[in-house]
């Protein structure tokens, strides 16, 4: 329904090297070995490369991985349309996970549903690639975004 | 509003080694230094110190370090009820970021709130414990499990 | 991201008519002025009329008014592609209220996102529609339905 | 958990009067024939007999008329810990239905896990109630409140 959606307006011409800079400073994305794989105004897209030391008991990637990836790229679809001064704090998420995931390769893809001043509602995906091969939706995701002003915090 | 949960009864004598086993081969929560601190009878708490690799780029721990704890004991409390030859699969989960988290330690409290034949619902909390101070609470979780059986999956 | 969506193959070529007998049985959509607007595999639609009954203390539509309608949306749309013996047990979801909505006509639309043998999720969202404007997005919801069967329902 | 949350003080000293005014305002709840049942500081309860007219297709309650009393219970268990200016919007929730009912009386217990100065998390259950029977839990809900100031709104 992504024709439902208002065409977005980055406020800051900067956002796409203020998320870039931000992402960067996510140690916990590095852990992970999450890259950015694009920015849009509106749009996120992270990339999350299968790895052993990412998986559950059963060898699939953790569903804790794949929501981090997804988190992340809410926030910073989110991030693409605040203002210059604002920071990025997510409220909370809910999560589905569709299908196991084994990788290769996650992509995690985010956009905005709906901006306002002081919350952001974003909606994103997490697909499996591997060569040749159809991607496969393994996960949902809705995150409500606060737009953090005045708090002490930059993004 | 512990006082209305039934009194747990798990299915099997050796849930908790199973348990123990089960964490230990979840790479992720090695890899996030996540351990497993406390397994009863519909209960679990996961425990995860403080570590730049897990941060944020405002220096919090990223709230899908967060979850990932979190959502491994809801998981592991729903397996602690469930038959012996049943696996643990998240179908899904909402978590609230209550407060940001610097640690110096957390600690993940999972329990399980309803269960079923087929599904089991538990609930948590977040904490941040510094030593001397109350502890405080920084995320709350539901998620629903599904007890997976005959899928050839084992915990 | 329709597009991502694999082609629904309703498995109960009477899924139509079953959905309208069961929703006619539903006399909560009637309490609430709903009607069924449209069923295709995969796809259900929800109508709900403004009515001064159905407010909240602000005089806007009451938000547990909107999450039915498109709570028996998603249930529904997930009907659509069940086997013929089994009926719909909403286990969860989770409703974002996007703007405030007065109507005069909403509109609940739901689809399916994911199938399975023991769980469907399907996503929807609630449009307010006014004559001559263009439709307005006012709520969003993300569902987890139980295809249940040998429980003595049907649907 | 309910050791763990803080002693809520509500600013508003006539909290009590405010909840009780606004909802009489809620036409939908006089719709569904709820009624508040207890007031006390970050704590509502909302009453529900059972009546046909909130029934699905299998005879149960609605899930949507079940949500919509504890969606009113998380709110205004929010709005007796809010500034006497704000009002009361809900962000979103999530619900986990975890037994059908059928009455003959549903109570909605809500009551608020976090506050903050521009959200505020509750958390509910709903129990079914029969004469001479211990309560059984049907459902349980997380909400994110908006504390709504300078918007046009009043509670």
């Amino acid at each position: 329904m992504d024709q439902q959606r208002p065409h977005q307006f980055p406020q800051d011409p900067n956002f796409r090297s203020r998320v870039i800079t931000s992402f960067a400073k996510q140690a916990f994305m590095k852990t992970l070995g999450a890259r950015l794989a694009r920015v849009e105004p509106g749009l996120v897209e992270i990339s999350l490369p299968f790895d052993e030391s990412l998986t559950q008991q059963h060898g699939f990637v953790h569903a804790g991985a794949i929501a981090s990836a997804l988190d992340s790229a809410c926030g910073y679809a989110a991030l693409t349309l605040m203002p210059a001064d604002a920071a990025v704090l997510t409220v909370e998420y809910k999560i589905n996970l569709l299908a196991p995931a084994r990788g290769p390769r996650l992509l995690a893809v985010a956009s905005v549903k709906k901006t306002g001043k002081t919350l952001i509602v974003s909606t994103g995906d997490v697909f499996e690639k591997a060569a040749g091969e159809a991607r496969k939706l393994v996960a949902t995701m809705t995150a409500t975004i606060l737009v953090a002003e005045n708090r002490g915090l930059t993004d």
